[in-house]
């Protein structure tokens, strides 16, 4: 990877000027400079490898997967060690750069982009597994060591997915983080090398930066929880006639105690475009994936149990992915479904949103926001971890339609709200980002956004790390 | 219990000026002056009966459950609402009193003394469970709605216990909170009513305030998570002829992914105590406790699993107890064991360690740390959530024998050391308060502890809440 930026910066002399000549017009003439000035610094730590300022590379950096307008950095860095990282950091905070920390660009509410300009720190030459520590369930890794995401990105968006109704999400499951704050100074929260699975040793920073998206520090390493790999794991698919019977089957199957490792809800346009996407051929109503995690006898245990209460729900018989290759499939179609929504309509974007609400609360809000979606014109695909309150409504949509961008954003922030007024939250696992500040403060309210305001002044005073993201 | 306050209060007029004067040779004349004129305030906010200087009630209000001397406060007051905590903070706060949280004084490490005088906020009026939703799983309490501790206590050191293993800490368990910051304004952490099961919105405020043991604000309301009551539990004795045996059983049986409930070591000074106070009969010899949870067939196939693993350690047969009264009289032996240990040397008092390090390291150490007990000349009882890698030594000792107080504090700063040497932390679940903020340094090392300062400086700048405890 680093040869194509190498690559990329020989070419780049010439329209480096440019670029720069670009952010000067952008109304900040001093930053420009400033980037200027630090740049053979920049290489000096990092090497000319670790630097690019070629214009595709940062506009690879300045966007996620969202619908969020591309705002590339002035120059995105590839430090390969958390010194490089400290190192690059300093020379920001001397010339008051602003840092915006880049994993995978696969966040949902636009939380990479330099809305400010500055430096994107991109980690993903930081890739190693560093102290496994199997007897102790415990491993501590640097950003990206394999993987879709980046797992130091997860932490700082304070992610979750498919198994977190059994397994947690990363707020339970990081035990300790390496971050290097604004001024170039590396902590660890919980201590440096400490793994102990409890601690109420002073206050909780490890929670804190989870969830912080960059703006308190870059986190450059972080040690989480493992779990044993399950004797018995089996996957099943569930349809049902209407969401109702869907969703409050997964109520039964959680209030019932059933360890379900997996229970996630796809509505009929979500399983009708993973049917196409990844030619699966179940049948197009609300259905459910669900795995199960145990022994033998404990799954046929869970099984039972849970096969019951569909049943009760009118749920047809499962269609079981007993094998590895099947129930790999299974999820792999599951993950993909973001790209299956977007194959849809090929051409356009897509937006996800994110809500969270008590279990109890998920079939009126489902069915609510089903048709809204036919009153508003929208092509929407559910789809949720439906065990946690949480789904997403994955909508594809033409950029260049201005009235159904439109109607995306009032059809988003009514989702919201309705969740809201639910006691749930407006995300459950995507962020806060750029997109849901204004949600935010409808959510804690202004006595909260103040607290919150007041800790990042007290940790990043300068207001370097990621500005503009979160807090308004 | 408010009209035993009262009846204190009552006899205390001529006794205020003498208790005040007190103050006043500690070397603060303006505090007591401050006290004084804003004691008709406070009775006006929270009743003649929810205000007392008298001496027995601060004397109650000043010390916890460890053998940190006695702080009483300048005056207790009982608010039985959060209207009342925020009236009464905003006066301390005009005032610049120091503002004193107080559940039940059950702590261990002395969180609640009142080292810079000021007023105790007393909670144990605010007792009711206001929200409960068991189809969500959440349910909302004030501080002290029954049990032992308080739950907000509990919340605010970061607590847990038995159950732990299985089901979390108040980490884990805590989905929002209520809080008064020291300016008296009222906060919801997660935003008001919220009770999401996975939140990604902003900065998790939650879990800064859980474990920030009252010097960042008074929590005046809890949202919880629920389980469900298992179908079936039952539990077990177990007795080893080693401590090694003991420990590399719990080890083993986690490694299996055994969902074991409750797992609790006790060495054989510790079951020795237990079987005195408790009148049990169980052999003196290292013991585990344990309880599995789950249908019929799970817990036949959890206990199957576990009989085998001890069994192969050399473990006794298991000893049950299967009805509810016979598990109740078990459980209620461990959590006596504090008093147990106590009832040993009649007229001595106790401290209680508490360490916890990655589990493998957990043999090591409690073996290390019985041959230190001989060497040290000091009565120790083990006893531990083994499966988290927590443990404490309950030491027992004459607190008119310098030379024994010494011993005690010079082997309790080996053992925390020992853990810290071991990735360990220095507390499991006692929280730092006033014994172990030397010991927070060495943890977490000074960058992070300037972090901590700058935490508590941006959200209680004039240093009002709980002043002196976790950081220096």
């Amino acid at each position: 990877m680093l040869s194509g930026c190498s690559a990329g910066l020989r070419l780049l002399v010439p329209r480096r000027c440019v670029l720069l000549s670009r952010s000067v017009t952008s109304g900040n003439p001093g930053r420009a400079a400033a980037v200027d000035g630090v740049l053979s610094a920049f290489r000096s730590i990092c090497g000319d490898d670790g630097v690019s300022l070629g214009e595709t590379v940062r506009e690879q950096h300045g966007k996620d997967e969202s619908v969020h307008r591309c705002r590339p950095p002035d120059v995105v860095v590839f430090p390969r060690c958390v010194e490089e990282v400290s190192a690059l950091a300093k020379l920001c905070h001397r010339h008051q750069l602003p840092i915006i920390p880049f994993g995978t660009g696969t966040g949902l509410e636009g939380g990479v982009g330099a809305v400010k300009g500055g430096v994107c720190f991109s980690l993903r030459n930081m890739d190693q597994i560093l102290d496994l520590h199997p007897e102790d369930f415990d491993v501590t890794v640097e950003p990206d060591p394999g993987a879709d995401a980046s797992l130091c990105g997860m932490a700082a968006t304070s992610a979750s997915g498919t198994n977190a109704v059994r397994y947690g999400t990363m707020r339970e499951n990081v035990m300790n983080l390496e971050v290097v704050l604004a001024d170039g100074s590396v902590i660890h929260t919980a201590g440096r090398n400490r793994r102990p699975r409890k601690t109420a040793a002073g206050y909780n920073l490890t929670n804190l930066f989870v969830g912080s998206e960059g703006t308190l520090g870059i986190i450059t390493k972080t040690t989480l929880r493992l779990y044993g790999v399950p004797e018995e794991m089996v996957s099943a698919v569930c349809s049902f006639s209407s969401v109702q019977a869907a969703v409050d089957s997964t109520v039964q199957i959680l209030q019932a105690g059933v360890p379900i490792a997996r229970i996630e809800f796809l509505d009929e346009v979500m399983i009708d475009a993973c049917n196409k996407f990844s030619s699966l051929s179940y049948p197009v109503s609300p259905t459910l994936f669900l795995e199960f995690h145990g022994s033998e006898r404990s799954l046929e245990e869970q099984v039972n149990t849970t096969e019951d209460i569909t049943q009760s729900n009118g749920g047809s018989d499962f269609q079981w992915a007993r094998d590895a290759e099947t129930r790999n499939r299974l999820w792999k179609a599951r993950h993909d479904a973001w790209y299956a929504a977007l194959a849809m309509r090929p051409g356009c974007k897509a937006y996800a949103t994110d809500v969270c609400v008590p279990l109890s609360r998920l079939p009126h809000i489902i069915v609510e926001t089903k048709e809204d979606l036919i009153e508003s014109r929208l092509t929407g695909h559910i789809v949720g971890h439906v065990g946690d309150g949480n789904f997403h409504c994955l909508m594809v949509m033409d950029p260049s339609d201005q009235d159904e961008l439109h109607r995306v954003h009032l059809f988003s922030q009514r989702l919201a709200r309705r969740a809201l007024a639910m006691d749930g939250t407006c995300t459950g696992e995507h962020g806060v980002g750029l997109g849901k500040r204004s949600l935010l403060c409808e959510e804690v309210g202004p006595s909260v956004i103040r607290v919150m305001q007041s800790l990042k002044d007290a940790i990043d005073p300068n207001n370097l790390m990621n500005p503009g993201k979160i807090l308004l």
